[in-house]
């Protein structure tokens, strides 16, 4: 199946953003065994028309995303229908969906929006229920010139995903006679370089019949892609497990925070968290998650010195003798924020998230992370990540989760 | 000057990497008032000739990248030179660089590396002191069936960043005649609906001569965005300005929370946040923004009712009479946070992310924002975002801080 992504907007042209789109694209289709043969990217307007009548002349499918919202140069759809020769009318539900979308919000609904509801004849409506641009679907073979199906699809990701997943997906399926795809299996790691794993397993996956794998590492985290038949995959599985059991994360997807919460859960533990140069996230990390509430309770970013001392109780002679970025007040941090909340478990962070502030002691990227729970030991890591400031933030709020997650699980740290 | 982008890899098109090339283009370009009219992403090998034959037919200048390494899918050195019709031949200094560069890292150079030396009769290298593989410029109206030039670069960022400045940037203002570009001014809003502007302003814009304008929303955010002469530009702003003076919240690219925090600076004020719904995040986005620490001293995430009370002193009386999310119980957390941190300014939110928690007087998306200021009034906002979980979040982020600038500008809430 012969697969085009077009992807409109001036921002993506200009250097305003990233394009994401594609890569995300590509990562879903890959799922199904197809790989886009190839992107565009178009400034709003006409140029739309022009890429679009290309694409169809070359692929089954074409996947087109933006210019659906409400405003003039959101022209995706009209350039549609002209390019297919089809007459755009009204679509009611569509039209009521969005008065619906507004009505929530307690807000009027403009004029301009209302071009938003229309749809090519013969096409499909998308519901959006995420936002007031519906998607549409043209089916193969609606207009004499083109043997294309073409999906248009709203550009902000909290709409597409959803729209693109749960009924684009569907239909790329039926169009391809795509059945069961091969298992995928992703092996979520924390605490190995990609680098490692390649040399230490990578010759085993290989040696495995039937079995494709791959690689893809973020920060703070390596992923194991296994895909094949079941007895394949678990071959494979057991590869990844014999080397690296401990820093296996998930295996269902689940990111640390969500795998972090999971295990509170199941042990009926409460969680507080004290950080400094995360500041705050970590709470917010755990917070994006369904049901975290009856887990974390109480949350500091304590990062003056002062706060560290009035909220966590941490005492400013040992500020004064190790400095606020030290193995003792990490500690002292963590045991406080135990005291303070009355949970059960507590994680502390104190680090320099520079780009100033490091010392040859200990440079810009160092960081103490430490983990108190009620009636054990209390365990600080100390490690250094130097890169920028949010990346390092990032990497400390995945060190830190790693941390929680092997202490309940109970492996060696 | 039309200018087209192509970009060469599989692992751009598998969902592996983001392709951040197209951004950086886009951006470098519109410094020389270029607006890329294309942007293509194909697969290494055979569909690497075809995007360019297209390219090169529509455009001035193309702009390529990756393909140019010693493995057998490198192939758009060699696609090029047979589309253009030209010998390839060994260049003799850039064998020597790259001998050099060999050389200098001890290494032996292989065999496969030789043909990185190559060059199409009449096209000029372009040297790459980060790397291995040499650029290519073949200048304008070299082979007869074509106009348009092309620079084939190194696709690894560290590689073609530098080259590109230095190298190319020179080259197309030569091309061009770039002398005085065109100005590019962004300005940022929040609390005005992007159809709304629409409505309010476009005819206004649209009817300035020599002025190009359009809009990208984001959550939270609507960015206006005008391109022309100096004075096309101001005629722009002050049009935008006579509408949503007070909704602008930068001129320079600067988000909320750089905004916030320069003018937390400029006043000399200290700011603690004390977040429920939010979790931590807009103790994080602070935070993310260089030399935040100044500012931002405590945060409080009091999810729980028992924290509220504990941390901040909000009195559960309060709570049992109007529940954890209400206008008393919010402004109570934002009084409490200023007295606990002695901090001049504190801003609280208490909500309902969701899904669950909803009722009919609250429903799932409620918010209470409050803004207190040490000696002024506790103001506080009731809001509705009925979002996923995580855009929730980020929307609240938004106007809270949102309500600190106009607290601190002075404007009407």
């Amino acid at each position: 199946m012969r697969v085009e992504v077009i992807n409109t907007g001036n921002e993506l042209l200009i250097g305003k953003r990233v394009n994401t789109h594609a890569a995300y694209f590509g990562g879903e289709l890959m799922k199904l065994g197809i790989q886009v043969q190839k992107q565009v990217c178009v400034p709003d307007g006409d140029a739309i028309g022009k890429a679009l009548q290309q694409s169809m002349l070359e692929s089954d499918l074409v996947l087109v995303t933006g210019g659906l919202g409400p405003t003039s140069d959101d022209l995706t759809r009209e350039l549609t229908a002209e390019l297919l020769g089809l007459e755009l009318i009204e679509d009611e539900s569509a039209m009521r969906s969005m008065e619906e979308f507004f009505k929530k919000r307690n807000k009027p609904m403009a004029a301009v929006n209302r071009k938003q509801a229309f749809c090519p004849v013969g096409a499909e409506i998308i519901p959006n229920p995420n936002g007031t641009a519906p998607g549409v679907y043209v089916p193969p073979r609606l207009s004499g010139d083109y043997q294309c199906a073409v999906v248009l699809l709203p550009g902000p990701p909290r709409e597409l995903y959803p729209m693109f997943e749960q009924e684009v997906i569907p239909k790329i399926k039926a169009l391809g006679g795509i059945e069961t795809p091969d298992l995928t299996l992703e092996l979520k790691t924390h605490g190995v370089g990609e680098s490692d794993i390649q040399q230490e397993i990578d010759h085993e996956l290989a040696a495995i019949e039937g079995l494709e794998h791959g690689y893809c590492a973020r920060l703070g985290e390596v992923d194991i892609r296994l895909v094949g038949s079941v007895s394949a995959v678990a071959s494979g599985r057991a590869v990844v497990e014999k080397h690296y059991q401990d820093s296996i994360i998930s295996d269902q997807g689940e990111e640390l925070p969500e795998v972090v919460l999971n295990l509170l859960k199941a042990k009926g533990l409460q969680m507080t968290i004290a950080e400094s140069c995360t500041g705050g996230l970590i709470s917010h990390r755990i917070t994006n998650v369904l049901g975290s509430s009856a887990s974390l309770t109480y949350g500091f970013v304590t990062y003056s010195n002062e706060s560290k001392v009035d909220l966590l109780g941490v005492s400013s002679e040992l500020i004064e003798a190790h400095g606020a970025v030290s193995k003792e007040v990490s500690q002292a941090m963590a045991t406080g924020a135990l005291i303070r909340s009355g949970a059960d478990i507590a994680l502390s962070v104190t680090g320099i998230a520079g780009p100033g502030g490091g010392s040859e002691e200990k440079p810009v990227g160092t960081v103490f992370i430490s983990c108190a729970i009620k009636g054990q030991e209390t365990i600080t890591q100390h490690q250094c990540h130097p890169r920028q400031r949010v990346s390092f933030k990032e990497a400390v709020s995945q060190s830190a989760l790693d941390l929680v997650r092997r202490r309940l699980v109970g492996v060696e740290i």
